[in-house]
C-alpha cells in the first residue's frame, strides 16, 4: 500500500495554454480510471486533501512491492507528473488485526516456547486465510457510501514508564481490545485500514478511515485518545482528511466555479 | 474552518509592470470581499501578520468540507494566487465548550454508562443548539471593534506524569473551569473561537483570539501559562498575530507609504 | 520590537552591474538612515551577523503592531528587499523586569487576591512610568560604546520536575533575583533588552544584548547557565552575534577587502 | 561504506529529447556496471527505492574514505549527476559484531584493567582477521537470490533509565546474544551488514538488510523490537525499502511499462 | 573560529565553459593560498566532506569577531562563492581546557567567594597564557602528519536526572578528568580544538579533531561514549569527516579520475 501527498504546481499549470492544461489533466484522470476498479492486481484511488498544504491524495494497493514502485513510476512518467510536487508518501503493508487470535491462542500454547508458538499461530492463520473476513482486511475496497478518507502514521511509545513493548502480550490483547470496542461502536460510521511499516517507512503503522461524513474522524480519534492504548502509548504523525476524487473530476481542476 | 498563512513573493510582483500588479490586488480583494459578510455559506477574512515570516493570513469558516476546499480553490486559481506562498494551512472544527456542561451532566449520569451518558449528552445539546449562545460560538463573527488576531494551534500532554488523557472527567472539568474563569477575566477584550482538528489536522486544537488592543493577546496568554491546565498540560505550536485588512488594502499592498 | 534575520543573495546581486548594485545597496542605507535616530516613533537598527547563515538582522522598534508591519514593509517594498532572503522574523514587547517589584509587594499584597494584588501593581507601575528607569528598559536604545549585538530567543520549561510555572511567586522571585545578580555584575560591560512574546511569537522571550566585546556574551551566558533559574528552567533558541553597521556601511557590501 | 539516497528530477530529465536522455541513464549504468563485482576496491550496488520520496539508492563499499569520496565524486561528475537530487547521505563502516567475542574475553580478563584487556582484544582480532566469517563480515556481498534491501541508521539511547551506555559490559552482552539470536532465526530470509557511524555521521550505526522477499524486513523488525535491546534501548532513523537494480535497468527508466 | 559546510552546485558549475571553470576552481585555490599559512591573522583550510550531502568545509581562525566576518565574506564575493550552497555554518571561540585548573585551584580557594575565585582564577590564568601549551591551544595549527578533520557540535545536557550545570565543581572536575585521561591515551593520534559557543551559536560547544587515520575518530568517540561525562550529559550535533585540501587541489575538482 503506497499513500503519496501531492501539492499541485497551480502556477506553471496556469502558464499552459489552457486546452492543454485540461487535456493534461484528463489524461491523468483516464491514467488513474484504468486503475479505479479494485482487481486483481490492487487498485488506485484519488483524493482531494482540505488542509496542510496538500492538494490531492494518492492511494495505491498492491500485491508486490514492484507493483508500488511501478504505480509511483507512471505517476512520475505522466505528462501531469511535473506539476506535482511529492510532500510526502508513505509504504506499508495491510494488517490483520492479530491481538484477539493471539489472546485465544495463549490460553493453550505458551507464548515464550517459540517454535510451539509460532507453529500455532501459522496453522490458525493459514485457516483464516480462506475466510472473506481476512480477505477484505487485506485487499479493503473503499464502501461507496463513505466518500471521506483520514489518514495518519503512528507509532506505540517506547519511553520509560509508556513502553508498549515491555507490555506482557495479554495486557496489550487487554488494551487493544478495550480499544477495538470502541472501533466497534462505529461500525457503519467508519471503515478501516490498518497497514503495517516496521523496517519499511518512517513510522510503525499507517492508519487510513473512511466515513460517510468526515465529522466520524474527529469523533472517534477524539473519543479513543482517552482510551489507554492512545492516551498512554500512542504517538502520532501528521493528520490528513480528504474526499474522494472520481477520475474526471481532474479535468475540471482549473474550472472556476461559480459562488 | 480554515486557516491559511501565505508568504507574499514580493520580488515577482514587483516585476510586473506597476498598473497589472496594483489591478491583480484588487481583484484579489473583490474576491475576498464577496465574501467578507458572514452569511448561510460562512465568511472569510484577511489579517495582515506581524512578524513570523508571515504576510497575510486568510480566515475561511465555511458549513461543510466541501466548502473549505472549495475556499481553497478560488485562491489558487486566482490571477494573485500565483504570487501566494502558502506557508502554513489548518483546518479544525468550531467547538462549544463542553467542560462545564459535562460537569453538570455527571452529577445525574454516570459517564461510565456509555449509552445513558450519550442519550443524556445528545438530549442536552439538542435543546441547547437552538439557543444563540451555542450559534454563536459555531458560526463566530469577529466583532467590529476587534481587529486584531491571534492565531495558534495547540495540544493536550500525553507524556508521563502530564498525562491530560488520563485525568479523570472530574478533574479536567476543575481544571478547565479554573481555566475559563481566567478566560471570563477578559471578557469584551478578548474574543475565542476554539476549534477541534483531533483526526483532521497535526494540532488537536486552533485557538483564534480577537481584541480591541494586540497586548491583550499577551496578557491573556501570560496569566494562563501560569494555571494548572497550561503549566502541566498545553503543548503549543506557533503563534502569529496580525491585524483584519479590509479587502480594499490589498490594491494599496505595494504603495509605499511616507515615513 | 521586531528581529528580521537576512540572508543576503550574493550571486542575484552580484549579476546587476557593479554601479546599479552599489547604488541599491546605498539607497537601503539610505532608507535605514532615516530611522537610525531613536525617536518618538522608535528607531531601526542594522547589524552584520557572523556565522548562523546569517548575514544581517535588522532590530526594529516601534510603539504599536502597525508600525512594526509597517517596518518590515518598507523593507519589502524597497529594491534591494529583492535580494534578502528573511530567513528569520520575530515579534515581541519590551519589558520591565517586574519580579523585583512583585517581591516587594508581596509582602504586602496577597498575590491570591487578584483585585486587590492588580490594583496595587498597576499603581505601582503608574508611578514608576514616569521615571527614567523605566522609561530606558521600554524605549531602549543601544549604547555607543556597546556596538557588538548578541539575540536568542527563550522559553521557561514547563516539563516534569523542571517546570517554572507551578513554582510559587517568591520562588520565582527569589530565582530571577539571583539570576539578577549575575546580571548586575556585568554593568558597563552588558547592556539587555529582554521582550516577551508569550501569545505574539514561538518562543516566550527574546533577549537581546549589546556589549563592547563579543566575548562578554559569551562569559555572561556561561557563567548563567550554572544558575538555577537557567540550568533547570530555560530552553533557548538560536543564538546570533554581530556588529552594528552603520547606514553607509551597506554601499561597500560588495567592495573587497585588501586582505 | 556510503549510502546514498537520490530524488530523481523526472520533469527536467523529460525536458530533453528523448534520446539523449536514454543514452545519458545508459551512460550513468555503464559507469556503474564497472563498479557492480565486488573487487579489491570495493564495489558499488543501485537500488530502486519505494516509498519515502526517494527514487534510487546507491550503495559504495570501498577500503577507504578517500574511495568514497572518489565514488561519490564521480556520481556527480556524470552527465546524470545533474538530474539527482542527493536527499540522504551516509558515511559508516562496516563493523563486526564484537558482542559475542568480548563476552567470552571477560571471562578470563578484567575489562576495567585496560592494558591487559585491549592487548588481549588485538591478539583476538588479529587471530580471526584471517578467518572468512570476519572477512565476509568486513567486505560484505549481496547474496544473488536475496535482491531486495532496507536500510536505516539507529542510535542506542542515553536517557534518564534507558541508558545502554551505562549498562555493565556483561549486561550489554547478555542483551545483545538475545538480540542476536532472534537474527540467528532469520539466518538464510536475511543477510545483514552492521556498520558504525559514531564519531563520521549522525547516528552511531547503519543496519543494511537484504532479503529474498520484503516482507522479511517487516518480519525481523517487528519481532526485535519486543526485544529488550530494541524495545528500552534503540532509536531509529528513516527506513528505506527498495529492490537492487541491474545497471542495464537505468535505460529504460523513462519507457512506459503497459499495464 | 568559523566552521563553514558547503554543497557544490556542480551542474551549474559543469554548465561553465571548461576552461573558465576551472579557472574560478583555480583563482578560489589561490584566494585560500594567501590564508593557508597559520599567522597573526590566523589561518584558513579547506577539507574534502565524506558523507553528510557536504562537498567541502572551511575553518578559519581568526583574532576577532571582525575578522570572521571578512573570512565569510570573501568566500561570497569570491566568483565560485556563487556556486557554493552553504548549509551549515558555526562560530565559536577556541578554548582551553579549565577543569584540570580549577580542580587544583579549588584546593586553596572557596568558588562560592566569586572575588576571591575570580581573582586566583585570572592570575592563574595570566601565568599561564605566556607558557606555550596554552597559546598553543588557543591559536591550533594542524598537524601535517594529521590530514584528516572531524567536527560535531555538542551541548550538556540540563534535564531532569543528567543535569550538568547543577553538577558540583568537584563533581565536573572529576568527570572531565576521567574524560580527559581517555583522550590523553590518543595523544599522537589525534589533536583536539574544543571551542565554546555559548552566547555566539546554536550549541555549547564545537569539537575539531585531526588525525593521521580517519578510523581514530571512530575510535576515540566510540569508547568516551561510555564515559559517564559523555553517557549521561552529552548531547551530539551532526557529525562530518574530511580530509585536509591542498588549496592547488580546486583546480582539479572537475576532473574525472581514471578508475
Amino acid at each position: 500500500m503506497l499513500h503519496q501527498l501531492f501539492r499541485i504546481e497551480w502556477s506553471a499549470l496556469k502558464l499552459l495554454e489552457p486546452p492543454d492544461a485540461v487535456e493534461m489533466l484528463r489524461e491523468f484522470g483516464d491514467l488513474l480510471a484504468k486503475r479505479a476498479e479494485p482487481g486483481e492486481m490492487g487498485w488506485s484511488g484519488a483524493y482531494r486533501i482540505a488542509g496542510g498544504g496538500i492538494d490531492v491524495m494518492l492511494l495505491h494497493f498492491r500485491p508486490d512491492l514492484e507493483g508500488l514502485i511501478q504505480a509511483g513510476h507512471e505517476i512520475q512518467l505522466s505528462a501531469l507528473g511535473d506539476f506535482l510536487s511529492l510532500e510526502q508518501e508513505y509504504i506499508s503493508v495491510v494488517e490483520m488485526g492479530l491481538y484477539a487470535l493471539t489472546a485465544t491462542l495463549a490460553e493453550t500454547v505458551e507464548p515464550a516456547d517459540r517454535e510451539a508458538w509460532n507453529s500455532a499461530l501459522d496453522r490458525e492463520l493459514e485457516g483464516q486465510r480462506e475466510q472473506s473476513y481476512i480477505k477484505k482486511r487485506l485487499y479493503p475496497v473503499q464502501p461507496e457510501a463513505m466518500p471521506y478518507v483520514c489518514y495518519y502514521p503512528m507509532d506505540k511509545r517506547r519511553s520509560s514508564g509508556q513502553n508498549w513493548y515491555t507490555l506482557s502480550l495479554q495486557k496489550r490483547a487487554a488494551l487493544m481490545s478495550a480499544h477495538g470496542s470502541i472501533g466497534r461502536q462505529y461500525a457503519g460510521r467508519i471503515s478501516q485500514v490498518i497497514s503495517g511499516s516496521m523496517g519499511l517507512a518512517d513510522w510503525e503503522w499507517a492508519v487510513t478511515l473512511w466515513a460517510p461524513d468526515p465529522i466520524e474522524f474527529k469523533n472517534i480519534i477524539s473519543e479513543m485518545r482517552y482510551d489507554e492504548a492512545s492516551a498512554e502509548y500512542a504517538d502520532f504523525g501528521r493528520f490528513f482528511v480528504g474526499k474522494r476524487m472520481h477520475p474526471s473530476e481532474f479535468g475540471d481542476l482549473l474550472a472556476k466555479e461559480d459562488a
